[in-house]
């Protein structure tokens, strides 16, 4: 890598999961409308014709140029995709959609229902059990490979792929993103535009104070320009709270799996005076189980309980688009997308400051939650420097639910370094969304779902799972 | 106060709740059979025959020796009690059995049922509200009267009772005392005598490392001479955890409220690797609720529900004894109690160390608890210094179960600090107990309770529920 | 205050020590430049003469414009001064040069030379002595008629201003202003210019990591765009180390006091490996004393020991001017000051976020160093908060030489609180300054400076003082 | 290892350095008057012979019982050695009494005088580099044969052994003993029976709450039975404080190096109000050159400089014993040492819990000072677990002393652990008794050192010392 003036060239990045066909087109159409970084975009995925494809998507798409200013490659081995990278990029699916199917779906059989299932709860923790051990792999080959690269991770759980990043190479230079937090910026912009008679503001216009672990992130503050949005947001949900807000976009939560009537949202900024930053599905999965009772009552909360069947629908819509992409049928249209991957890059190049919120290792900045658990919030971007901002403490009511999820995290880390199923057990059998469950069902359940993503699981659980 | 030799005399010790029946009785007996103290003890008590009576008592027993050591008076006025107090010991009940009664039983219109209720849960909660002036009022007094002075309590909810005076007054000398590590000790003393053919183990041979929160409280360690009792408490729950264990006392969980078969115990013990160390009924209402769903529940679990009839009845029983003590009809039998009060008063004084458990804030022996909660832990008593060991962290899936609470109560103490009802609710509706209640039942219930004993709650409450 | 538009209209701002001719001189500059802040400026000032001629200078200023945003208002009454302000500024000199005379060359008769005499050693610690009832004083003052102000503090010795305005009213939004930081991104600038041949870069393209104390900060890094500066730094040090650096500006340190030949800065450089961000003459008074021997020493290191004789002279030239501006004989030109004041009440007022550096009480911004002791970092300014940058730790060889200073100061500052004239002389006795004199050789120094300046001090002082 | 009732039978103990004259024959001592232990006593020095004369002396002294506790077995191979060791005993010498003689003396060239030469200061740095990579052997070594075994450590710089068994084996179970602390009681001891008029009191009657860094360690209590020992000493040092006090034993400071006038002692309590807990020529390397400027100057304090050539002296001496014990020509005397290694054993295998002062790294036991940190202050052992007392704050006029000292064996500790001789001359450059040394001098200085200890360095330092 160098600078020509203003600009960083030769720059290398490897995309782990590259064959994706979410993260990686937005990454590309993120490269692609950026005008200061150019280089060359490694694909790597376990799916080598899915990253096969993206290539010939982003060599297209990065071909409108007269002088392309990024080459795709697909790279099979790992380490030589990583060599010498200056950024590496990860999206995986950890395991397919019938591993997540019994991620999601098992538990059912004991009345506990998911919206998500990739985060906490049985579901997320298992999927967990998949990626940590995956992610010791990608740290200790970054090591070898490229120990001063920086490491953008957007798989879930989020907040446990980055431990264990951290924990198998100290020294790793890595971060968490999700927009989540952005798509609360935009709903309280709608409130902001509802109760101040003002155009819908920006999303970025939205000054807000982010403290709290992924997916169940927290806002002390917001602000637009000089204006204290939180007396608006507090009329607003007095307002809108029983009924539910339908948005101003294209999709409520009737018509879509990602969309929520935000009722839950508003019933929290009511009951604890903090505002919650992620998506209402989200937010049910870390809260008791008042939310997410069955779907009837997630209904009720206007939210939706995704199906991974939905997911397996959807897929097919996006492998028919990725080929016709390919093909060049029709093409990738570069859009802003939102997203801040390639802003943050830039900024870490020298190129520009910026604030933004993130996931990283606790060092104070939240201080009353332990040292070293992952957690979300503000920093600012520099030249080779991630720093986060001190975000200030929890309230109490609040920072005792987010231990028990962090703890409980931690818990299921450290059992999965130890390779030692009966911790990850303990862990399991903890979840909130278990406390009902007796242990020997909660047992049982584990074992099961242990049995049907075996194949995805280091050696010893089949010992284990007998 | 001065030293004679080995022996301290001219002590003065304040009893806040001196007229009690309890706690001011024992403390009478072990002052009476220790041999190294000698002083003044002044009985306060707002019911002042009670305290009246109690001196009658005390001074019966005391007259026994030829040359008593102790010289027992009531005193009134608070202020006067404590004016150069060296040890003040509070033990007092917040209210009376008919406020206790409506923190118990309120909640179980909506199928919310407590073993204790003064602790935690929405019974501890508003006990708690009760107690939180009143000892800001102790401790405002105390840094007037007898700033230097020792504080020792035993009131519930014992941690929020001491946080309200290290927040009133910070230079305060003060610590918290509880039995129910001991009564651990005592069953792990069985369980050392059935799996090693040895005889009852004293309590004290029972060596333990305790880390938590007062009636939540851990154990990570614990041994008998070189002995680790782990693997044998394992042996033991494994045999013993389904029927459930009598113990070697008079008493069983059949026929005494404070007795168990130790069933939720050794369940904690077989799921998290850890020995909860205080009884099933203090126990079971931290826990998920599966324990405490109800009085069935209790039932198959081996332990009870101490309902406030049966407080009402037995202090109709106490009070007989009181009166026949004091007219001499039949004396106090001075027995060892088994506390450690006067002990660690002889420590304090320079009359020889010892280690013990005790409850203060948090300085760093438990370092993932946050600093400043009130936690328990061992102590060195020593010459003018109580000195909490490092106990070192609690497991990750046990300190998510404990920061919930430790949290909440923190939530309700900075509320009752900040005389603010809604943020005193928004810690009450976080309680795990109401985890399945609605806002809307959960506010009205509050508001009932609150009525209930509005005549022992600062004035702002008359104004809040109307 | 109020909003219209992109403007914070109707501001109240407090300026303690308003009649100074240089802060205030500059700060009315900046009000004067930026266009979006607007209202009322109060100069307080116990020179009531100082403050009425800066009114007659800031008026007229102000009247440039058609019409003016700011109206001067002189307040003898601080509580008048302060009630309802949004902002309060402080400068002001603590005591009269004569006093500081004192300060400074008193100890040269123990052979311990001082090059400014205001943030430690002998001189800073008796400066702190008055100024530290006088915070306290304003403190309390704030808390009464202004609790929600932010104040921003510019006196010396700037860390334990800022320390006794927390201790006094814990809940005060205060920082601390310097511009050291800034001289040596300027030096760094020209660093860049020389080795890089590129034009001069702007202090602000200057990016640069900030941890330590005031006066004696460290930067860990130092980039322009996409360069790493450190290695140019060097090369830098190692060639022009031995003869010293001119600068580009048309000072050099032997035409001015406030200019050094960066021998200091650059030997700490190449000694330690971290770039110290303070000018020489304030360096030198925190290190070993090989810089500082004696006035010979420091020539050989190109810095001069500032003489309050020089401060004084400077004084009457400022005061013909300042009765020159007030008499419209000649204008004070509104220039940019390069200070950062105006633009942090901005972003604090919502109009604009910026990273910048500043001083606040440690939260763990700087993990290695003790918590509430005030500590120099970057900090995020945006609407409501200043929230400082996690910085990292400072390296153990620097840690070492910082803490030694920064917990003699909290000696000092307890001492103060206390009102314990021992406990301030044992401070003052340990400075390392004063590491090779006798203690009754620095008893009666330490005598003889708190006579000195004895009616500055509060009471008490006279008393031990005899 | 097993029990036998209230024994422990079948130990192994691995003594490194176990040909030593001194700490050898003092375990053996305790051991041998000890009944609660026995088993293997493996002594492994790289001096075999001393080793082998230590097994005959060793055999010859267990030997007296009718059926001896203990063999004593000489093992070449510290692997072997230490194979399923319970208790590991390390007393080296890092290299030889002519390394010793450069790290004490060399530095005189400059001016720079040390009394001792083995804690901090020149020869204490460089001491240290000879130790760190011998302990990270030790502790790797640990890892593999013996991972459950306690370590204790006797060998000096002991901070920094310590910090390296911990740095390479984090979960090592190691602590530091010495007996400076005692040394200390036993002076408070006279101070004592002085004052108060009793008998001269033992010296475990002397309690003491221990706070600091060894050999630079403080008291901040001090009492005997009831007695604030405090205001006595300090009444006792106003009148000693100038003249001295020889103490009660057969040796005075002019008969003895290891003996001193206490008047380093007296000062500083008379300056800080805390009681230094280590022999004044200790002390004395830590604090400002005032008590050592050259040997005239620690004459005047009433401590001597003890010479290298005294010890081979000694040595000469201890040689001749040793062959005389071996030979059975004369027998070691079995007397209690006053050493705790016997009893903090037993002490740990379940056979008395004890309180003792012991060095560990920081968990919180002294908050101010850095975590992971090595630190001296009391802790509890019991079975299977030595836990420090929370030793409270060290006061800011001391913290900042002894930080500067720890960071700096931080540094040192880094730079030997990075094998960065660059790092390692920027702490030794750093050390405060080369203040007044230029950094050209100190360099050179210790380039010579290093060259003159360089066989018992790493080969990476010949590279560097050309």
């Amino acid at each position: 890598m160098r600078y020509e003036g203003d600009r960083a060239v030769d720059l290398k990045i490897c995309y782990i999961g590259g064959g994706s066909r979410g993260w990686a087109w937005k990454l590309m159409s993120d490269l692609f409308l950026d005008g200061s970084l150019s280089g060359e975009l490694r694909l790597h995925d376990i799916d080598r014709e899915a990253a096969a494809t993206n290539v010939l998507i982003g060599n297209r798409l990065f071909g409108r140029d007269a002088r392309p200013r990024w080459a795709c490659r697909a790279v099979d081995d790992l380490g030589e995709a990583l060599e010498g990278a200056d950024f590496v990029v990860a999206s995986i699916l950890p395991g397919s959609f019938e591993d997540m199917g019994s991620d999601v779906h098992a538990p059912e059989r004991l009345g506990v229902w998911q919206s998500v299932g990739d985060s906490v709860g049985p579901g997320g923790m298992v999927r967990a059990l998949r990626t940590i051990p995956t992610y010791r792999g990608f740290a200790s080959e970054i090591r070898r490979r490229c120990p001063e690269a920086w490491v953008v991770n957007y798989t879930n759980p989020l907040s446990l792929c980055l431990r264990a990043l951290y924990e198998e190479f100290p020294g790793i230079k890595a971060f968490g993103c999700c927009h989540e937090v952005f798509g609360t910026q935009e709903f309280l912009a709608e409130v902001a535009a509802e109760r101040l008679g003002i155009p819908l503001p920006r999303r970025r216009e939205i000054a807000v104070n982010v403290l709290g672990i992924n997916h169940f992130t927290w806002l002390d503050a917001a602000s637009w320009k000089g204006v204290d949005l939180f007396p608006h947001y507090r009329a607003f949900a007095d307002e809108h709270g029983a009924e539910g807000w339908e948005g101003k976009g294209p999709e409520t939560w009737k018509t879509s799996y990602f969309e929520s009537g935000e009722r839950v949202k508003m019933d929290l900024f009511l009951t604890y005076g903090l505002a919650a930053a992620a998506g209402d599905r989200h937010l049910a999965e870390f809260l008791p189980r008042r939310y997410l009772r069955d779907p009837q009552t997630a209904r009720e909360w206007m939210f939706s309980l995704t199906p991974v069947s939905y997911r397996i629908e959807k897929r097919k819509g996006l492998l028919a688009l990725a080929k016709s992409y390919a093909a060049g049928e029709e093409g990738l249209v570069p859009e802003e997308t939102g997203e801040e991957g390639v802003r943050q890059m830039a900024a870490i190049l020298g190129l520009g400051d910026i604030v933004t919120n993130v996931n990283l290792p606790n060092r104070g900045q939240i201080p009353d939650l332990p040292a070293d658990a992952i957690v979300e919030t503000n920093a600012a971007f520099s030249r080779g420097a991630v720093r986060p901002l001190h975000a200030g403490a929890l309230p109490p009511q609040v920072a005792g639910l987010v231990s028990r999820h962090l703890w409980n995290q931690e818990a299921l880390h450290e059992g999965a370094f130890a390779e030692d199923p009966e911790a990850c057990f303990c862990a399991f059998r903890n979840d909130p969304m278990l406390d009902e469950v007796s242990t020997p069902d909660a047992r049982a359940l584990f074992r099961d779902m242990i049995r049907a993503t075996l194949p995805c699981l280091p050696d010893y659980w089949a010992r284990w799972a007998g």
